[in-house]
């Protein structure tokens, strides 16, 4: 093992990921020597080899093969593609991982931060050994930005193999496309997964602990999502966990729950919680201690509790989204560097890529009642719109939450086509103080699904 | 003839397109007895008929029946369906017609707004006679609103036979696809159905008049859209005038330039300005007058030379888009009876739906530079964004036009997908005054196109 001593640099950011990327970029643009350590195969994090780049793509992929949007048009079981085969979908994911992986080192290159390939430990506060193949070097940095992200958790009750008993991230090594998939956990990445399935022809069973599904988003939107789940066959079993899982005599996937019930299927892809990579860091060495998930505790500047040490992205937990992600990092940045405050992400939108996607930004209806803020509320059905007729959605729905009185926009949520790029014109309305009569003197282009924001503006204006 | 008298309207709009339904539904809503005349086949209006709603929904046809939006992943030869027919196409263009057409008699149902079928003339100011199939009605109202619409404009040189010659709103009307299409005009209809037809695979021959083409528009982005247009394959002759159109001894139409050159093709597409149908009005028993295109004149609360008849829509020329038609007809109709002072509808977008589309709202560059206002730019490549990755677009382009010194967001032009969509984010911020720091400290969702903000904010603010 060859040890040599790099020269120092302003800031030394762990992992490559949305976080980090945008946080070391923010800190080179600053004039800061700043160096990140990732593999190089796993440049860009997990954000592009296994969750969102891949998933997302997948979506449109499967979108596209199935002529899921012409079934309006066509009947339920329009199909483009009628073999749609594993090999084809992930040909389209690599392709996209390939671009964008060469976007994050074109980036990198042009403003000057230096990559260093392999895995980063703590040797003190300010030292970092960065474990490469040709050997380990010591690097010291004046800061350290944390974005180890996480991957997913697993448990003693579910075996997962990589081959029938999947994590999220071992979907990309299937060689066939399952007939009857268990879906285990009914969180954002269970649900995303669950819905593209079932969109293929597969069928799906989803087993989630909790008597309900996706709590932070609007009840309304929830039941929509649900109601078309169940219409592409999908099973829901909520309020049951699984007590163990195994392969049958029969060679089929067999989960038992704790009801006494079992669920069978070809394949089970296991989506409960997610475990940060922070206890790969020796955070020890530099004073640091994870939670039991190894979650870091930042401060509202993503400082943690040595003051040149920062993390920011999934390892700092919720709504951990490579969108907010980005922006933590750049923030984290910025404070390290500039001393300015960060401003609180407050005005954050979601972004669910289940098939319909969903959207929401704001307050919800159940946030506002408990912390009792009188609202009224108006609603515009995509069925109602032009645009929701010409590309056949029969299931989107907006609804703006807003004040009775100063007339306000308080939330925005929004479920079907393009309903994640919309949100957007709300967020802007809401972040600058505009009140709902903005949506109803505003010109909307026509045929949009923009226009939902003024048929719902109207809609609630004549509850008034 | 059958003459009746029927009782007095407060209000009566003469046609039911966009500005005519939401004049006649605000006026319903304020409690007044209106009355709408319109033919029954053609509720709705050009709009929804022969316009906006048939070519739009057209377009979307064509994008996924071709497989437009794949080919960035099969090619540019790639096709869903091989045998795309006239029938097929018009098909979805009849089931959206009736679905619209059967929610404008609904909303006029519900708020009570009556229909008069028939065609209206003036006998008085307050007297309009209405011809419909049982007979000549006579109907009083205090105010009348005219929204007549406009039908295309036909010129002597230009003999359309409705089968081989064709008007735009006669395409419904043909019985197979052109195989080489001559497209005389290259205003927003005569682009929108070339480039439709183009990314069918049929051979267009584009003939403007005029050196360039949608001048109102940002300079970069029709670059972007003429050469996207040539890489489908279609001729443009720009500068060139047709001197007459002729089938020729083998059948094919012959269209003469007056620069001595002749183009052929199978079928020809003439679409060059639009004639307003106040001339059917009797206009002067009203005491109201036209120019030679027929558009009536309007101050800033759309009332015509005579202040009880208001007009809204194409008839008043410029823009002629439903979307600000809709928002014409509804302001004038509470000018009317409200007497509120109709808001300047200034920050209004653009929607163009060629393919690519286009969209933009606020200043351009041209017009910023003479007037002498200075200003910086911030771009954004669909290319450089996952999402565009993922759907495979990739000609789209995002530009910020903003204050150097104040940051105060000018206008915002973009092509490609989603453009409609998404420029309703930069015309939210514009309309309250951001400046485009609200687009770099905004967290947008990833993947999607409005990140293109976030981008093109970052590029805007790396020039200062």
């Amino acid at each position: 093992m060859r040890v040599t001593t790099d020269p120092q640099f302003d800031l030394l950011v762990i992992g490559s990921g949305p976080a980090g990327q945008k946080g070391a970029i923010a800190a080179a643009k600053l004039g800061k020597r700043v160096a990140v350590v990732d593999t190089r195969e796993m440049v860009g994090g997990v954000s592009l080899h296994s969750g969102t780049i891949p998933s997302k793509t997948l979506r449109e992929a499967i979108l596209y093969l199935t002529g899921f949007r012409q079934r309006a048009f066509y009947g339920p079981d329009y199909r483009v593609d009628q073999h749609i085969t594993i090999a084809e979908l992930w040909a389209r994911v690599a392709g996209v991982v390939a671009r964008e992986m060469s976007v994050v080192n074109h980036q990198f290159g042009r403003n000057g931060v230096e990559l260093l390939p392999g895995a980063a430990r703590f040797v003190d506060p300010h030292t970092l050994e960065v474990q490469g193949s040709d050997g380990t070097k010591l690097v010291r940095a004046e800061h350290v930005l944390i974005c180890c992200g996480t991957r997913p958790a697993q448990s003693p009750e579910v075996p997962c193999d990589g081959k029938r008993i999947l994590l999220a991230d071992q979907l990309g090594q299937i060689e066939e496309l399952p007939r009857e998939l268990i879906v285990v956990g009914g969180g954002v990445i269970g649900l995303e997964y669950a819905s593209m399935m079932a969109a293929l022809g597969i069928e799906v069973t989803l087993v989630e602990q909790r008597e309900t599904i996706l709590d932070f988003v609007d009840l309304e939107i929830v039941e929509a999502l649900s109601y078309h789940l169940r219409r592409l066959g999908m099973t829901m079993r909520l309020g049951e966990k699984v007590s163990g899982v195994s392969i049958d005599e029969r060679g089929r996937v067999s989960a038992a729950l704790e009801s006494g019930k079992h669920v069978h299927g070809t394949d089970l892809l296991y989506t409960v919680g997610r475990q940060a990579n922070s206890d790969l860091l020796r955070l020890e060495a530099a004073g640091l201690s994870a939670d039991a998930r190894g979650k870091l505790t930042v401060d509202e500047n993503y400082r943690t509790a040595v003051p040149h040490i920062y993390a920011a992205g999934d390892v700092i937990g919720f709504p951990a989204l490579a969108s907010t992600s980005m922006e933590q990092g750049r923030l984290a940045a910025l404070h390290m560097f500039g001393g300015t405050p960060c401003k609180s992400l407050a005005v954050i939108p979601y972004g669910i890529y289940t098939i319909p996607e969903i959207s929401m930004v704001g307050r919800t209806e159940r946030d506002l009642t408990k912390s009792k803020v009188p609202y009224e509320f108006g609603i515009a059905k995509y069925e109602e719109l032009a645009k929701g007729q010409m590309v056949g959605d029969e299931t989107g729905l907006l609804k703006l939450l807003f004040d009775p009185v100063s007339l306000k926009l308080l939330g925005v949520h929004a479920i079907g086509e393009s309903a994640t790029e919309i949100i957007h014109i709300g967020q802007a309305v809401l972040s600058l103080g505009g009140t709902i009569e903005y949506f109803r003197d505003t010109v909307f282009n026509y045929p949009t699904f923009a226009e939902a924001y003024k048929v719902a503006a109207f809609d609630g204006l004549n509850k008034l």
